[in-house]
């Protein structure tokens, strides 16, 4: 071992005592005839101090290390003059007595520091420097914590952790594929999972009853800005439960995260439907962390000769409350942030009620104060408040309001970091009609179990069945998702044909679920966590590429290795294979 | 949730109480007025019993179940007259009072049984009804409880578990790289990682410290009947590290995994150098669980006028202590065995020595008492002992004696199930020398230190030189290998070189490495331990496919899933592909 303690361990009760310690040059300080250098390692830093006056030449060493220079130093452990309270190790130092350079190094191409000097890209093509800095270090000891502690509550309810292949068979349903082509089959490919979907139903056949995995999936998406080509899940299944059992399961699994590696009891799951989530806040995953709940206008607000609103399916108000003070700046800027493009509303109606009681709206020309005050009870708002309105097609209104909703939350303070509302989005449509393909999609996958009881709509107007499926959200965030599964065969079959595929093509695509279907599969269901998500929302931050350690770009590449990249022709030529690119 | 309890659960103390149990039927016996199921879940049997008397209807309808019907009963837990004491539940059974059947099956293709006759291709197909069987069970909860004290013990010394990327770089060093076709970058490609080993160097460099992940690894090997393309690593890396520090935490690992897994306290790792494995045991994984070590014969046996043995580089003597009865066919069949083509010795010569100290020996004609009694002197054999000599090309001889041994040790018992001696294997060559290519290629890979203080050999004889690896075996199985890694970018470079690598063939496929280096890479180590392997030595079996939930056949294909297999023309169109198969 090249160190005796680590760079985060030694305290008061060290003095004088002998160590050997090894680590990164973090900075190193002239000071007079004293010189004082930080050493880094993962646990902490270590003062080191040298004196010119006792060891001249050591001094004159020490004094010519870099940044980032990797050294073992000897020493004594000594009491620090000037303590330093922000460090672990600030009550004492290291009495060099020598030392000796493991390793030099260039000078880094930005600094080690929580806040560092580097741009994005240059931090991905150094991704190793950029892992020295603490955020990142604290971001994956979190994500490794959660990991353990996921492990340890799944192991106590005898759930297993079961390993699926990654070469398995390329699907059409879903997001496209990425796929692996065979060398000893010629023309044939694997594809990588977007999920263990089928393999843990199909352990459910195979009487595994609980399982699980901390497993890589893969996505062969254009990418977004928080999208990753390979993504990590907490994959869950249950056999012999209801859906009851499945939510009292998980929420277990969450409770247990948030007190054991953040000290959080967390609130009551809140339970909604999924209807009610959007008529109440336009979104399937709200943000509980405060009200503003969407009210319907339409009675007191239609037809009252103001044209937008006539026009208009749905009204909605809400009530910012203690907004009454927003000047006409600030609601000019409400107005430009809900009339821009991604939110496309058409414009904002504003109604303040004053400290007297009266109101000021902006469409005062239409609606009298007797008339407002009819908008004022039906939002709860009192002197102070701010009510705000968009009207127009019931979807899309919704989705600019929650936008809205969203925004004013922000601006209020409303939805504070360390505050966590959890909640269960139930009851999701079955199935999503696409206009441009003129067919049904299924809106979480094609195994998701439709309410039994409205089974009977499927054939008539399966637009109206609802899934038993389910959403965890917290803080307006989607954390998992999942759904009792369908596990009778005729219905499988029944799903796929509403979904457009021919019996050959379930057949050559999910043969071998149907099959195992047929010999006694029992009724399950099952979740599944998107792990970089959680990672980033115990973090408290949005973006999960800080909780990976090499992630990719926005173009799906790995700057520092340099990939994706081109091969040997001799490769392509074993895989049976020729490039053919388009020209532009 | 659709039990109360499961099948595995319910005992004496349980009498009287009203319960609820699901699973799969077993077996249905009819005797005489009363019907008996054995009910299966996967946490055992539970018998039910039907009386026609008491309810005819009831009991005529559970005659009418199949074997794997998927049922739900409620009853009443009784005390059984004929108790069966194989049975963990075999004290009581549940006397019926209704049931539902949650699902129909067909008839299983094989029987559900620990021996069942299904051949294995049939169950690979049919894997999830394989999967129900006793046997499979108890490997993947074997293999579960492997990772679960895994995870356990190395998150207690602070290692820290990290993801690292399943789409990398393809690199043409080692074995063939399954690629990923990028639709983003066409042309270009991504590939799956055979190992790690440049993202956990890569982490080293950025101070994580200790490093481990249980993480799929894959290769594009031709099938050998225990090889899979994609299989498990426990993947370790260690920095500030010297070898003796690895050596002994992951001794600790395995002696916590067989103490926690399996209650047994493992004896002293034996530490032996590859030099002395190969002259003593001619192999370097030996099995230490019995001697008979190679003796070298040459001085004794060489020069007496036998051609054979003067011929000879290597004449080696093994003592089968006690084989001293072996028949004339025993030997003739022993002849047989080393004269196959897999192994290819010209033949055996044995030296038997009887019972009043006289010698019988197959080249009597060569020696004379005396001559063999020098031999037995050698051998430290006694009466009733018998000495196989092999003799011809040192490296040959060597590993046919090696499997000569290993036949002896089965013949005699002497390799004892349940019975376990670790060893490390030390300094293994740095180099292996390829006539065909006319180079070197890198024993262990190219990231393996060479001991320091041979260094210096890298540029006059390379050949010589030792590396600081280290291979972990159990009972003449390699369990896991590792080593101390090069830190050093000219050390590094150099041996790129050495292994034929123009420098910008080595910048292109490791520069991110080489780079890495130049900004303070501390000294490092680690070790990967094949964890399909270790989960098929702990379970006592040898086939490392009955380990894996769900392997691919030795053409690496799928046979549930039915994959590898084509995909859509668009899907290649998007990927800018063509297939190009050759006619053959």
């Amino acid at each position: 071992m090249y160190r005796s303690h680590t760079c985060g361990e030694l305290r008061l009760s060290h003095i004088n005592q002998e160590v050997t310690l090894a680590g990164w040059v973090q900075r190193v300080r002239n000071m007079g005839g004293m010189t004082f250098i930080d050493l880094r390692d993962r646990y902490g830093i270590t003062q080191l101090s040298f004196n010119l006056e006792k060891d001249v030449e050591l001094c004159e060493k020490a004094r010519k290390l870099g940044r980032e220079f990797v050294i073992q130093i000897g020493g004594i452990v000594i009491e620090r003059e000037s303590k330093n309270k922000q460090l672990a190790t600030g009550e004492i130092e290291i009495e060099v007595s020598s030392f000796s350079v493991l390793n030099a190094s260039d000078t880094p191409p930005f600094t080690i520091e929580d806040d560092t000097d580097g741009g994005e890209e240059l931090r991905m093509r150094y991704r190793y420097l950029d892992l020295r800095r603490n955020p990142l270090k604290q971001n994956l000891q979190l994500r490794h914590k959660l990991a353990i502690e996921t492990r340890k509550y799944m192991d106590a309810l005898e759930f297993m952790e079961i390993e699926t292949p990654y070469l398995i068979k390329s699907t059409p349903e879903g997001a496209r594929d990425f796929v692996v082509p065979s060398r000893m089959h010629g023309g044939e490919f694997y594809a990588l999972p977007q999920s263990p979907q089928t393999f843990k139903q199909i352990l459910m056949v195979g009487g595994y009853d609980r399982y699980f995995q901390i497993v890589r999936c893969f996505r062969d998406e254009d990418l977004r800005a928080d999208r990753q080509p390979e993504f990590t899940q907490i994959d869950c299944e249950m056999a012999f439960v209801e859906q009851e059992d499945i939510l009292n399961t998980f929420e277990g699994l969450v409770r247990h995260l948030f007190k054991s590696v953040k000290g959080i009891e967390l609130p009551e799951f809140v339970r909604m439907f999924y209807s009610d989530a959007m008529a109440k806040y336009g979104s399937d995953k709200p943000d509980l962390r405060f009200g503003m709940e969407f009210v319907e206008l339409n009675d007191v607000a239609k037809n009252q000769g103001f044209q937008l609103f006539d026009d208009s399916e749905l009204i909605i108000g809400i009530n910012a409350s203690g907004a009454g003070e927003f000047t006409r700046k600030q609601l000019d800027e409400l107005t430009d942030f809900v009339k821009r493009p991604q939110i496309g509303a058409k414009g904002l109606i504003y109604c303040k009620v004053n400290e007297d009681g009266t109101f000021k709206s902006s469409v005062d020309k239409f609606f009298d104060q007797e008339k407002l005050a009819a908008w004022a009870v039906k939002c709860d708002a009192k002197p102070g408040d701010l009510i705000l309105v968009l009207a127009g097609e019931t979807n899309k209104t919704r989705k600019q309001m929650n936008e809205l909703r969203l925004e004013m939350g922000n601006q209020l303070g409303l939805r504070k970091k360390g505050e966590y509302r959890p909640m269960w989005v139930l009851d999701f449509p079955l199935l999503e009609w696409d206009e441009d393909s003129q067919r049904f999609y299924a809106m979480h996958h094609p195994f998701t179990s439709p309410k039994l009881e409205q089974a009977h709509l499927l054939d008539t107007d399966p637009g109206k069945v609802n899934a038993n499926a389910y959403d965890m959200v917290i803080n307006g965030v989607e954390l998992g998702g999942g759904s009792i599964r369908i596990h009778d065969q005729d219905l499988q079959s029944k799903m796929f044909s509403i979904l457009g595929f021919s019996k050959e093509e379930a057949q050559k695509q999910f043969g071998f679920l149907l099959g195992a279907f047929k010999y006694g599969a029992p009724p399950h269901g099952g979740i599944a966590f998107g792990f970089d998500r959680l990672a980033a929302m115990f973090g408290g931050t949005d973006s999960i590429r800080d909780y990976i350690a090499f992630p990719k770009n926005n173009a799906g590449r790995d700057l520092m290795i340099d990939s994706p990249s081109t091969i040997a022709d001799d490769q392509l030529d074993e895989l049976s294979l020729l490039v053919n690119l388009k020209s532009e």
